[in-house]
């Protein structure tokens, strides 16, 4: 027998072509260099568990050593396909499959069945360009400004407290039992939003992502009680009406947050507390909402988002909910895009039905083709598991974007030294090949939000430097394929750690002026086609030093950020024929 | 042996006379009738603890089994002089003392040293007749109204909240620990009590007495951190003045609350956390405050006020804080009274030394004789014993009026038919007699204060007569010897169980009507001379029925309260040739 040896790179275009992930009705050719192996095929599995072996044959004009196959991709199929290599070897059987963290690229021989590489398979779709390109700034409203010009709080809520100042640090009020006793208020509001739409466009901002604003008890709104009501506290219809309206003078597009996996208790359709008019589900099995919930034991057990009794949870694909939700004439969803929103962000998307997003997407396409359907998920969305259940977000049918969480833990772990750079590179390799180009340049590349730490606190630990380990972050960010995010009050140096220190208010006169000038900066930098658009190639270099190009019609840029402290670094890039010097913990970008 | 009988009446003038207190210097005539005695002595104990026996002799001119002993008082004697008889009953020795209750009146034979009459030994004091003829309404500042004329907020503390709106309910907000994490407020303030003055006066006020209203932390402010400082949340100096003008405008005197057992750990004076620019006891041995207070284990470990770590107590007699407070030309006591105030209320006066209060009822008067000196007590205070010590409090030189508990006690006590009308008698025919006439009728009748429930919750568990029991109440108050005390809101129907809910906003626009017209009807009744000034008089009742006469220049007045919810109850009154008919559950006034 002899020494056996294979290499497929899922990265290389030598060994599968096209790059990533692939149409349905497509085909995409695979290739394997071998030594020692006889005879290859391919084993692939769908996305609904079913199998077949595709036989390969030595690849023409290469070498006797490389084997080929092709994967003919149904026309009509969405989903995965996951592949990998079984390898005769004469006396016995190998087998060849992606490393042992599954980010494809070079994967490695293994005696039994190894973890497989993947096509994502997709239906063609188009995310509007307005998104892809844009820059969007997050919003939480309460804690963004009070524009109110006598500085008073529109419409308190009954027993609830409003901080004493603007600037006082934010806590829950809970009682003995650990459960919120009652919600406190700042008092910002869509006003305020308004007032500083001027201020946004400065940052280069072109979408603003709010929080909930619909009516309801707590701050953070994620207890919905009235899907069509904007939160007194916050304003009214026509005030949001007035803000889509502002906005989109200055070039600037509101992306609405829904909350569809439940709704709050104390709301028009559950009504616990009977502080709405109707006859809620909780009050009488003879309520309209009766048959959005689920019920274990009426009226007081009943399903809810983690346990969380203020949250009883809906039946997404209840006929009602969804006609509620969707289809109607005036749905909800229908409701605020015609009120102005360009998209929406839809909340624990892991929760929702894959059918409840579908008709989602497909309605409110309908409605306005250039709206965004956003959903928060967490890991990569393209070989998501909620549930026990394959997850379809970025097959076409669903999501045009989603969070980009994983983006955030690869630039933190980067730049704190718990990866190098070439792990950092496998990390987004591996996104850029899972996910459909679309949805790789819509990803929302968030660097904090109201769900994590602040990024200037994750980096506390530098002490004096953290600044600057923010500032290397944001370059990041900001020259990333995808749409990044601006946290409100980041780009002020807004310091805060998890829930509810995150949600600082805005420090107004009190910013930190070094990092919003910074901040100007890179966005004007980022405002630049190449980094909106340009495709990614990462350049090998030194563990410490992260180095990737840009390129957009026949352009290129390179970015450049060296983690090391103490450290210049120096270097070589042959297609520029130059030497470049990053000073320590400092970044380059040439263009 | 003969049948022994004995009888002594403190309250009867045959027995002891004059009756009640006795001033220095006086003398007192004890009497005792009794059956099978052969001879009697009076066992005298003084405030020091010494003892005396007084031989009694046959009364000449009454009757051969009546003796008579005279009790002399010492000129400068002032204290308790308690007295119980020694019997000698032929072949043993009896005794004659109080009833266990040791409330006065008629006593029992012992056969061991039994509990003693008191007679109460003062040096001769004078009340300003303002205070004893006037109606004090108590205002705990933050609750009770906003005088900002745009509804804003005064000057909110750091780290602080305010209640969504003015009615919601009252609550602490504390920690895991049980330890208050930010106080809350309400936003009443100075301007808001000039405001309602012209309401005051509507119904008789004609003093306000105000909870503590100097520069603190919390919502309460018995943590004071500056004491020549009013909060800034409530007003300022010129604030107060100006109250002070309007208010005497309208015949209403104010009434300051001094809190001088303890500071605030947030203060000038010990500042813990660095919030003043003073250098307090907490940082420094050296800071001028350091000797004021008593620690244990610099700098952490320290005395204070039921422990509560925010309060530290302070030495009162500390000759520099005695100065500060007391005697320097501007303390705190001639400060507040140059700026307009006459009178203060001293914090748990059981805290505070004989001698800090003698001294500043001396500087006080020095400063205006008019003022009063008002101490919080809950129990009689002729006897109160504090840190194993009797108090001398309403012996002439210190106190010229105290906290009537024992007064709301007893009605509530009577009210609930816990008690009997004759017990209610006996109670206060008790302090009558204990109490130096001045302070009885100085004594400050308290029916519920931001340290009770409210008189509403009460009587909450007679449901929808609740506000019956409150009427009578209110009665028994408003016709009795001493000086009314309105909590704000009492008057308004306002309900509130334990601390904090006492304190719940003033209801403005939310008044109960009828109770507040009754207020405006009983305070009128008030007003009147025999009210303010007669004598009382209890007329001997069946158990649901209190009825007491007042006299004041030959005029007589009854007062008849008839508990029974069912019964009317027919009362002869044989003085007036006249029998009263009192319905089930109300009152008479005949005057």
């Amino acid at each position: 027998m002899n020494q056996v040896y294979a290499k497929h790179d899922s990265h290389d275009l030598f060994y599968r072509i096209p790059f990533g992930a692939a149409k349905s009705g497509s085909r995409v050719t695979i290739r394997i260099k071998t030594g020692g192996v006889e005879c290859a095929q391919m084993a692939l599995s769908f996305f609904d568990g079913s199998q077949q072996i595709v036989p390969m044959k030595r690849a023409a004009g290469v070498s006797d050593h490389t084997f080929e196959g092709i994967v003919e991709i149904e026309d009509g199929y969405i989903g995965l396909i996951n592949y990998y290599f079984i390898l005769d070897v004469g006396l016995g059987t190998l087998y060849y499959g992606c490393q042992a963290d599954g980010l494809g690229g070079t994967g490695q021989l293994y005696d039994t069945v190894p973890p497989p590489y993947q096509i994502t398979v997709y239906k063609d779709f188009k995310v509007p360009d307005w998104f892809k390109e844009g820059l969007v700034y997050q919003i939480f409203v309460d804690r963004f400004f009070n524009g109110n010009a006598d500085g008073m709080i529109s419409n308190p809520k009954k027993n609830s407290f409003i901080y004493g100042r603007w600037d006082d640090v934010p806590m829950y009020i809970k009682n003995a039992a650990g459960d919120v006793e009652r919600w406190e208020f700042y008092g910002g509001n869509l006003k305020g939003v308004i007032a500083k739409l001027d201020y946004l466009k400065s940052l280069n901002v072109t979408a603003i992502y709010l929080n909930p604003i619909f009516e309801a008890r707590s701050n953070h709104k994620y207890d919905v009680g009235d899907y069509k009501k904007i939160d007194p506290m916050y304003g009214d219809k026509d005030l949001f009406e007035l803000l889509c309206v502002e906005a989109k003078k200055r070039g600037i597009n509101i992306i609405l947050d829904g909350v569809f996996s439940h709704t709050g208790a104390d709301s028009i359709y559950f009504n616990k507390f009977g502080n709405y008019d109707s006859i809620g589900a909780y009050q009488s099995k003879d309520s309209p909402y009766y048959s959005w919930y689920k019920f274990r034991n009426y009226p007081d057990d009943y399903e809810c988002w983690w346990n969380v009794k203020d949250l009883p949870n809906v039946d997404e694909l209840n006929p009602t909910y969804l006609d509620f939700i969707i289809h109607n004439k005036d749905s909800v969803m229908r409701h605020w895009i015609r009120a102005g929103a360009k998209g929406w962000r839809l909340d624990v998307a892991d929760e929702l039905p894959d059918e409840f997003i579908e008709a989602f997407k497909e309605e409110m396409k309908k409605e306005d083709e250039q709206s965004v359907l956003i959903g928060e998920v967490w890991e990569d969305a393209s070989n998501k598991v909620s549930y026990s259940k394959r997850r379809k977000y970025l097959f076409g049918t669903e999501l045009d974007s989603v969070t980009n969480y994983p983006f955030r833990n690869a630039v933190i772990d980067f730049l704190k030294s718990n990866i190098d750079s070439s792990n950092f590179a496998r990390r987004m390799m591996s996104l850029y090949e899972n996910y459909p180009k679309e949805a790789f340049y819509a990803a929302l590349n968030v660097i904090g939000t109201h769900d994590t730490e602040r990024i200037l606190t994750v980096f506390k630990d530098k002490s004096d430097r953290a600044q600057q380990y923010v500032k290397l972050a944001i370059v990041l960010q900001m020259t990333f394929p995808g749409v990044p995010l601006i946290y409100y009050g980041d780009e002020a140096g807004l310091e805060g750690g998890v829930d509810p220190d995150n949600r600082r208010t805005y420090p107004w006169g009190r910013e930190n002026s070094n990092m919003f000038e910074f901040y100007k900066y890179i966005t004007d930098i980022r405002s630049s086609d190449i980094f909106q658009k340009g495709e990614i190639r990462f350049v090998p270099t030194p563990a410490d030093v992260l180095c990737y190009e840009r390129i957009y019609q026949g352009r290129n840029a390179y970015v450049l950020v060296n983690r090391n402290a103490e450290k210049q670094i120096s270097l070589n890039i042959p297609a520029r024929g130059m030497n470049i010097n990053v000073n320590a913990l400092d970044f380059k970008i040439i263009m």
